[in-house]
């Protein structure tokens, strides 16, 4: 039996479509209709036969549904929630995917009547890819999902939804909302506000080249430019709705940062070099708790 | 005919020892010779059978050599030529590996005598490991090796070395050495030396906990964890040697943050937007150049 009969997907692309794949797949729902504001998903989204159906009413699409998942950028919520809050059913489930959890709340709350259960959600996957064709089933393997509950929350939904990112292969931990949002602007969101900075900063360089920049960008550049090329949307609506924890993570950074530039301009190599050592285990530690390949050089080819 | 007759590498870690692969596969010298400091790297060269004959004294390891090769830290150069010297043979050519490039004039030409060639030399190519064990000789393949003789160099010289470059499978280009340092500040030292910084800062969090850091790090942090796992002593020295070019890339980098830390805090939405959309283009740049794989993710495992 199909853990939730009919499961709503509003928004289609890389997650949301993953997401899609993963519920076909294992068969989760009994029904799965999709909805995409963007036009231009639609012919891949039919071709794929990533869902059942494909809504052209974005408040139709959710009446009836069992599950609703926001796989949009967050700064869409509110005005979704505005369309679809009255038509959503008694019992059911509103989730979503962003990235970011406190702002979700004041986002999406004013628009759900009070029996439906709103939990919060956030796969950490992805890729530097977007839209409908670029997702795949196995997005979510051996990945967290993260739930964000309200304490009054109701248990029977949030263990359903816990089964449900089960199903599509993740691990899922339950956090507060404020506390994902510091976890996570300093896992995910600096490190993608330093990698969009130092692509900026490279690319209107006068004195060097963009062709020397591009040239020469095996001696580390590239691996920045992978997640500078993260969708530019959903990561400005990212910074906009976790403002505080960014900013604070940053600021700890540029600290950071002043530091280490100090010991460069006064020579002080055994400061340079002490940090040097504690931040190389970190790797290792995370390739073993299973959250990065165990390959060098992120697996590039060589040919012996 | 090898291409040189005894070649020396003094340094047999992951850049001397691919080399010395290189050398060996390609048949690009009669003799090989190489020289390491660390005792406990001799049993992995002798069993790896990296060099013909691995010698137990410096200056004694250079006698007689056409091509010799530093592969060390650069902070040893200095010493290094001082040791050597007086023991090289006239009309041989002395080069390097290392990551600066001005500064390498000042350390090792005191000690060359003036009909010594002395080229330095970049290979644009690495990995996160270390040691004898992690080199192999694919690692130029399709990679930049940058030379930067003086203006008054020897044009033979040059031209053997860079055949020398393109036989271990490089594309070589001859840069001015103060130009080369601004073009790695930006596109090797200062990735490097944020990716540590990040890494610092997640490590000394105390809301969140590193076994959080460690958890959640597929949001981005992990991709900056492999070049903060490089060798601790090469980037001491690069940094400490290429002073003015790294402070001067970061001065740029700290003022484009701090515009981005400006759009935030004052929710500038089209800001954040229409920077995110101009890096986005860089990855596909570096990829049409061959110097990125082609690949999702860095190709890490997806099981459709």
């Amino acid at each position: 039996m199909a853990l939730y009969d009919k499961i709503t997907i509003i928004g289609l692309g890389l997650i949301g479509s993953s997401i899609a794949r993963g519920i076909k797949e294992k068969k989760i729902a009994e029904k799965l209709v999709g909805f995409d504001s963007n036009p231009d998903y639609h012919a891949t989204i039919n071709e794929l036969n990533l869902v059942d159906e494909l809504s052209q009413d974005l408040a139709a699409s959710v009446e009836d549904s069992d599950l609703i998942i926001l796989a949009t950028p967050v700064g869409a919520y509110a005005s979704i929630g505005e369309t679809i809050g009255s038509h959503i059913k008694k019992g059911a489930t509103v989730t979503d995917v962003g990235s970011v959890k406190s702002a979700v709340f004041e986002m999406l709350e004013p628009h759900l009547s009070p029996d439906v259960h709103f939990i919060p959600a956030h796969p950490v996957a992805g890729t530097e890819q977007s839209g409908p064709g670029a997702g795949y089933s196995s997005l979510f393997h051996d990945r967290w999902a993260i739930l964000t509950p309200k304490e009054d929350a109701d248990p029977a939904a949030v263990e359903k939804l816990s089964k449900f990112w089960a199903s599509l292969g993740s691990d899922v931990e339950i956090m507060e909302p404020d506390h994902h949002d510091k976890v996570l602007a300093i896992t995910s969101h600096v490190p993608h506000l330093i990698a969009y900075n130092i692509v900026g900063t490279a690319r209107d360089l006068e004195e060097v080249t963009k062709s020397e920049v591009i040239k020469f960008s095996a001696g580390g550049f590239r691996d920045f430019t992978r997640i500078a090329a993260s969708n530019p949307t959903m990561w400005r609506d990212v910074f906009l709705n976790n403002k505080e924890a960014v900013l604070e993570m940053l600021g700890r950074f540029s600290e950071d940062l002043t530091a280490l530039q100090r010991a460069i301009r006064w020579e002080d190599g055994d400061a340079l070099y002490d940090m040097f050592v504690k931040t190389r285990r970190i790797r290792k530690q995370i390739i073993d708790a299973g959250q990065e390949e165990n390959v060098i050089n992120f697996g590039r080819r060589h040919d012996d």
